[in-house]
């Protein structure tokens, strides 16, 4: 027997519940740059730090998305745009779902960070320039992929063969050729606490 | 300057990680049946009851994946099987973050359920088939679908000149032409507490 008095209620739960239920917003911050810049180190370290305070965050990068979502791509630049694309879409319903989603590729293009920016409120895309040069980033080489690129072994290796446009006017410069990955991680967390008070 | 007693951190946040702080375990509650029996409602409803006793819940259904992540597909046996490849990708990400992903797509064919189940660890994986007789379905109507299929305005609609492959061992049967809403949705509340405690 149903009874009477139970309001039956079917309509999805609104991304200002999940707000209040986590005590803080959500937001994509969508860190970019050169490989080897440091972009997976800064956002898992800084997520971490994020967790252990509480917050409802999350990391997207190439370990879970390119052998999963996206492991039908490959590195033409429509499928560059395509992965971007999907990262993005799935980043709006992490965020959707009240989880601040930080996502670390390497982004090349303006035009497909663009694309993400406008899939979410006008507040809740922050570009972040994980800025270093070329040179210190293949100093670093921390997988070897600059070595390979530059043996040929890698096509459209963004840097050698390939462009980064560098962001105009990102939310956030992170300068991990000045500053060493604890300031710069210090730096994303208080950015990341005060955008989603 | 960095204090040395700092100890860097950049692992990723670990699945039980997530499911300590939320206090159960997260997991794939996969509905699967029939246009208009009543898959999305229940989700939604069952999501709610979850998210107010605490639970970290979503639902991934037509209306946000639909135009969103999966705008570029249409209904070609190809692009349905790459829809739900898809879906599950996501829902594995949500999984690894630590939240029940309740979804709600007609998803017709063993084999596509059968490839998202492989997805994920054993236990992560719940097919639940929400029944209703083909009739009782297309007098619902809800949007107006299976009059339209009947019209030939849509073509290859599950049900119609589509096939729907019932599951063969579901982990839940929600029999939605038996049993009415409530204690359909009363149901699933109850198995997925169950299954992630």
């Amino acid at each position: 027997m149903v009874n009477k008095d139970i309001v039956w209620h079917e309509a999805s739960i609104t991304k200002r519940e999940y707000h209040e239920k986590n005590q803080h917003k959500s937001s994509i911050i969508w860190l970019t740059g050169l490989s080897g810049s440091g972009k997976s180190t800064i956002a898992n370290a800084a997520a971490r730090e994020l967790f252990e305070q509480g917050y409802q965050v999350t990391v997207l990068d190439g370990d879970n998305v390119r052998h999963g979502l996206n492991k039908d791509l490959g590195f033409s630049d429509e499928d560059r745009k395509e992965n971007i694309r999907r990262i993005g879409e799935v980043a709006k319903l992490f965020v959707e779902q009240g989880t601040i989603v930080i996502t670390a590729f390497i982004s090349p293009f303006k035009e497909d960070r663009g694309l993400v920016r406008q899939l979410v409120e006008e507040d809740e895309f922050h570009e972040v320039y994980v800025k270093c040069d070329l040179a210190t980033c293949e100093e670093r080489d921390p997988k070897g992929l600059y070595r390979k690129a530059r043996n040929g072994e890698i096509p459209f290796f963004t840097g050698i063969d390939s462009p980064y446009e560098e962001p105009d006017t990102p939310e956030l410069v992170l300068d991990t050729g000045a500053h060493n990955r604890e300031e710069c991680k210090n730096q994303l967390v208080q950015y990341v606490k005060d955008q989603t008070k």
